[in-house]
């Protein structure tokens, strides 16, 4: 019982992919257990976070380039891979602090999140990216 | 074998809920497996930290707010999610970058813990809130 | 079918353990389901992170101490835990947003880790270590 999920991203953004978890674990049948999410890349993010106000990510997308700016920012003058571009360190950082696993209860067949939370890819690089995100769901 | 921990807060601080855990696994009779926890709320966050001495949960807290600066901070001017209060937005901060599900493992019916980790509820929020923690415990 | 791997370290350092996972994984026959990490110390990490060019580690690294620095910077007099030395709450600081537990899905006796995933012992300490990862396989 375990997919990928694939992500098409086009620059650094938010992406709400909580329906196609929910509709993989309801295609399952999934009652009763865990879901397991782990990105399969090293500069890209998984996250739960709210899905209300747009701008909570537009924030959250701003604090992280002033917490680990792009390397041809005058703070970052110490960085050493810059080969693969301004954008690539940081978003191996910026992947460091969020999560790359995630792991949510299910139970009545549903997914036991708040109200306000959606399970997102965050995607970090500048240029597009396919993403794949692998899943597991384990009945307990 | 599911539940859900409530844990009420007031304001900013670390709430050690590990013997909660520990005592519904007991009740469970859990022997071996894994223990998940998820928090439903995306202000607030889960963390495994030192039990030992308090100053490092104030000195935690401390940075939290230095690396996340509430919203009438001079430096957080360019904050848009604004409308909930100063200390909203920075909440979303620092529950991006603190776990939100944890995983303990769990053997000859206790928790594989180290001897200095206790299980917190790390609280964003200055006003008063009921938390929940949604919690599935997995034999294998 | 759960495990300790232990790790010996000499100060901050990533340390790649992926092959000790994935030797235990084939010795006990996994073929589907979760494998789940739990480093048992609050002043270290687990990580995963790109396993190809080392500068990432070393950037990564010095980014931590920027945005964490030592109790003896000018930045940090504020410090309150600071008996154990200057290097431990900062340890402490990178604990809470770097992971702590991890959690990777097995598919067809292979943990499904992206082409440039590697699985990281972070050391945030200055003085030797024996660390302790708890590890547990589920089948699904």
């Amino acid at each position: 019982m375990n997919t990928v999920f694939t992500i098409h991203t086009t620059g650094p953004a938010c992406h709400d992919f909580t329906h196609q978890v929910a509709a993989w674990l309801r295609d399952l049948g999934a009652q009763e257990g865990v879901v397991t999410l782990l990105v399969r890349h090293t500069s890209c993010s998984l996250l739960i976070q709210e899905n209300a106000d747009p701008d909570v990510q537009t924030d959250l997308l701003g604090w992280l380039d002033r917490i680990a700016p792009p390397g041809d920012h005058p703070s970052m003058t110490w960085l050493t891979h810059v080969l693969e571009g301004p954008d690539d360190m940081p978003a191996h950082l910026k992947a460091a602090i969020l999560p790359v696993s995630l792991q949510i209860p299910v139970g009545d067949g549903r997914m036991m999140l708040g109200t306000w939370q959606g399970i997102y890819l965050v995607e970090h690089r500048r240029a597009p990216h396919r993403r794949q995100i692998a899943a597991v769901f384990q009945a307990s």
